[in-house]
Protein backbone atom coordinates (compact mmCIF):
# COMPACT_ATOMS: atom_id res chain seq x y z
CA UNK A 1 0.00 0.00 0.00
CA UNK A 2 1.62 3.00 -0.86
CA UNK A 3 -0.15 6.86 0.17
CA UNK A 4 0.79 9.78 -2.36
CA UNK A 5 0.04 13.27 -0.90
CA UNK A 6 0.12 15.35 -3.42
CA UNK A 7 0.14 19.26 -2.29
CA UNK A 8 -2.02 22.08 -5.01
CA UNK A 9 -2.49 25.84 -4.88
CA UNK A 10 -5.21 27.11 -7.15
CA UNK A 11 -5.41 31.12 -8.31
CA UNK A 12 -8.44 32.04 -5.76
CA UNK A 13 -11.19 32.47 -9.09
CA UNK A 14 -10.57 28.81 -10.37
CA UNK A 15 -11.27 27.36 -6.54
CA UNK A 16 -14.68 25.96 -7.44
CA UNK A 17 -14.09 24.57 -11.00
CA UNK A 18 -11.20 23.07 -9.36
CA UNK A 19 -13.06 21.40 -6.90
CA UNK A 20 -15.12 20.11 -9.65
CA UNK A 21 -12.94 18.80 -11.80
CA UNK A 22 -11.28 17.05 -8.81
CA UNK A 23 -14.29 15.63 -8.11
CA UNK A 24 -14.76 13.87 -11.41
CA UNK A 25 -10.82 12.72 -11.48
CA UNK A 26 -11.23 11.37 -8.16
CA UNK A 27 -14.48 9.54 -8.27
CA UNK A 28 -13.40 7.91 -11.36
CA UNK A 29 -10.11 6.55 -9.36
CA UNK A 30 -12.33 5.11 -7.08
CA UNK A 31 -13.02 2.99 -9.87
CA UNK A 32 -9.77 1.64 -11.14
CA UNK A 33 -9.05 -1.92 -9.12
CA UNK A 34 -5.88 -0.53 -7.91
CA UNK A 35 -7.18 2.69 -5.95
CA UNK A 36 -8.30 2.16 -2.36
CA UNK A 37 -9.04 6.02 -1.40
CA UNK A 38 -9.21 9.49 -3.20
CA UNK A 39 -9.49 12.12 -0.78
CA UNK A 40 -9.71 16.20 -1.48
CA UNK A 41 -9.04 17.85 1.91
CA UNK A 42 -9.06 21.41 1.75
CA UNK A 43 -7.18 23.66 4.18
CA UNK A 44 -8.74 24.56 6.95
CA UNK A 45 -7.32 28.15 6.66
CA UNK A 46 -6.29 28.70 3.14
CA UNK A 47 -9.52 27.94 0.81
CA UNK A 48 -6.89 27.54 -2.53
CA UNK A 49 -5.00 25.25 -0.29
CA UNK A 50 -5.62 21.69 -1.27
CA UNK A 51 -4.35 17.78 -0.30
CA UNK A 52 -5.10 15.46 -2.19
CA UNK A 53 -4.76 11.68 -0.65
CA UNK A 54 -4.16 8.73 -3.24
CA UNK A 55 -4.14 5.48 -1.77
CA UNK A 56 -2.94 2.82 -3.86
CA UNK A 57 -2.95 -0.96 -3.71
CA UNK A 58 0.47 -1.42 -4.61
CA UNK A 59 3.64 0.09 -6.21
CA UNK A 60 3.05 0.11 -9.91
CA UNK A 61 -0.74 1.53 -9.13
CA UNK A 62 0.57 5.62 -9.44
CA UNK A 63 1.75 5.33 -12.57
CA UNK A 64 -1.22 3.08 -14.23
CA UNK A 65 -3.32 5.89 -12.75
CA UNK A 66 -1.19 8.20 -14.77
CA UNK A 67 -2.20 6.36 -17.83
CA UNK A 68 -6.02 6.90 -17.48
CA UNK A 69 -8.16 8.98 -19.42
CA UNK A 70 -9.65 10.26 -16.07
CA UNK A 71 -6.22 10.99 -14.87
CA UNK A 72 -5.54 13.23 -18.25
CA UNK A 73 -8.63 14.58 -18.85
CA UNK A 74 -7.98 16.21 -15.31
CA UNK A 75 -4.27 17.09 -15.57
CA UNK A 76 -5.82 19.65 -18.34
CA UNK A 77 -9.01 20.67 -17.07
CA UNK A 78 -6.79 22.36 -13.88
CA UNK A 79 -3.26 22.97 -15.80
CA UNK A 80 -4.74 26.68 -16.08
CA UNK A 81 -5.67 26.57 -12.90
CA UNK A 82 -2.51 26.23 -10.46
CA UNK A 83 -0.99 28.91 -8.73
CA UNK A 84 1.70 27.18 -8.17
CA UNK A 85 3.29 23.82 -9.37
CA UNK A 86 1.98 20.92 -7.61
CA UNK A 87 4.46 18.89 -5.20
CA UNK A 88 3.47 15.44 -4.35
CA UNK A 89 5.10 13.22 -1.68
CA UNK A 90 4.93 9.34 -1.12
CA UNK A 91 4.54 7.27 2.40
CA UNK A 92 4.10 3.54 3.70
CA UNK A 93 1.71 2.77 6.29
CA UNK A 94 3.63 1.92 9.94
CA UNK A 95 -0.10 2.02 11.48
CA UNK A 96 -2.88 0.51 11.55
CA UNK A 97 -1.99 -2.35 9.66
CA UNK A 98 -5.23 -3.37 8.02
CA UNK A 99 -6.16 -1.80 4.75
CA UNK A 100 -9.37 0.65 4.68
CA UNK A 101 -11.35 -1.06 2.57
CA UNK B 1 -15.02 15.99 10.32
CA UNK B 2 -11.15 17.75 10.76
CA UNK B 3 -8.25 16.19 9.55
CA UNK B 4 -4.58 17.25 11.17
CA UNK B 5 -1.75 16.15 9.39
CA UNK B 6 1.33 16.94 11.39
CA UNK B 7 4.95 16.36 10.26
CA UNK B 8 7.97 15.07 11.87
CA UNK B 9 11.30 14.31 11.80
CA UNK B 10 12.67 12.48 14.16
CA UNK B 11 16.60 11.70 14.67
CA UNK B 12 17.85 8.44 12.99
CA UNK B 13 18.96 6.90 16.05
CA UNK B 14 15.36 7.26 17.23
CA UNK B 15 13.08 6.37 14.45
CA UNK B 16 12.60 2.68 16.19
CA UNK B 17 12.06 4.36 19.63
CA UNK B 18 9.62 6.67 17.69
CA UNK B 19 7.39 4.22 15.87
CA UNK B 20 6.98 2.42 19.16
CA UNK B 21 5.69 5.72 21.44
CA UNK B 22 3.73 6.61 18.22
CA UNK B 23 1.99 3.26 17.68
CA UNK B 24 0.63 3.38 21.45
CA UNK B 25 -0.64 6.73 21.40
CA UNK B 26 -2.03 6.31 17.93
CA UNK B 27 -4.08 3.06 19.45
CA UNK B 28 -5.41 5.09 22.60
CA UNK B 29 -6.20 7.88 20.44
CA UNK B 30 -8.85 5.36 18.30
CA UNK B 31 -10.43 4.94 21.56
CA UNK B 32 -11.53 8.47 22.02
CA UNK B 33 -14.70 8.81 20.66
CA UNK B 34 -13.86 11.82 19.16
CA UNK B 35 -10.95 10.72 16.91
CA UNK B 36 -11.90 8.60 13.51
CA UNK B 37 -8.49 7.77 12.50
CA UNK B 38 -4.83 7.72 13.26
CA UNK B 39 -2.58 6.70 11.16
CA UNK B 40 0.87 6.50 11.05
CA UNK B 41 2.80 7.22 7.52
CA UNK B 42 6.50 7.20 6.88
CA UNK B 43 7.78 8.77 3.73
CA UNK B 44 8.87 6.65 1.29
CA UNK B 45 12.42 8.42 0.34
CA UNK B 46 13.17 9.59 4.20
CA UNK B 47 12.60 6.56 6.90
CA UNK B 48 13.07 9.07 9.29
CA UNK B 49 9.90 12.06 8.75
CA UNK B 50 6.97 10.38 9.05
CA UNK B 51 3.40 11.95 8.83
CA UNK B 52 0.56 11.68 11.41
CA UNK B 53 -2.73 11.62 9.81
CA UNK B 54 -5.32 12.01 12.46
CA UNK B 55 -9.24 12.42 11.64
CA UNK B 56 -11.40 14.24 14.20
CA UNK B 57 -15.28 14.05 14.40
CA UNK B 58 -15.33 17.80 15.79
CA UNK B 59 -13.82 20.66 15.73
CA UNK B 60 -13.23 20.31 19.53
CA UNK B 61 -11.88 16.80 19.54
CA UNK B 62 -8.11 18.03 18.66
CA UNK B 63 -7.58 19.69 22.16
CA UNK B 64 -9.67 17.02 23.81
CA UNK B 65 -7.23 14.73 22.27
CA UNK B 66 -4.31 17.01 24.07
CA UNK B 67 -6.03 16.69 27.40
CA UNK B 68 -5.19 12.76 27.34
CA UNK B 69 -3.10 11.04 29.57
CA UNK B 70 -2.07 8.64 26.31
CA UNK B 71 -1.08 12.13 24.68
CA UNK B 72 0.79 13.86 26.99
CA UNK B 73 2.63 10.88 27.66
CA UNK B 74 3.74 10.68 24.12
CA UNK B 75 4.73 14.42 23.90
CA UNK B 76 6.67 13.96 26.99
CA UNK B 77 8.50 10.79 25.52
CA UNK B 78 9.38 11.84 21.98
CA UNK B 79 10.20 15.21 22.87
CA UNK B 80 13.93 14.55 22.61
CA UNK B 81 13.05 12.72 19.38
CA UNK B 82 12.82 15.69 17.09
CA UNK B 83 15.42 16.59 14.74
CA UNK B 84 13.70 19.60 14.28
CA UNK B 85 10.16 21.25 15.49
CA UNK B 86 7.15 19.17 14.71
CA UNK B 87 4.37 21.44 12.19
CA UNK B 88 0.80 20.58 11.68
CA UNK B 89 -1.78 21.75 9.23
CA UNK B 90 -5.61 21.71 9.71
CA UNK B 91 -7.62 20.56 6.81
CA UNK B 92 -11.53 20.09 5.92
CA UNK B 93 -12.70 17.25 3.70
CA UNK B 94 -14.32 18.12 0.29
CA UNK B 95 -14.49 14.61 -0.80
CA UNK B 96 -15.89 12.02 -0.49
CA UNK B 97 -19.31 12.78 1.81
CA UNK B 98 -19.56 10.11 4.06
CA UNK B 99 -17.39 8.90 7.28
CA UNK B 100 -14.91 6.60 6.78
CA UNK B 101 -15.52 4.57 10.15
Amino acid sequence: MVTIMVQVRVKPEFVDAFVEETKKNAENSLLEPGVLRFDILRHALDPAAFLLVEVYRTEQDPARHKETPHYKAWRSAVEHMMAEPRSSSQYVKVFPPEEDH
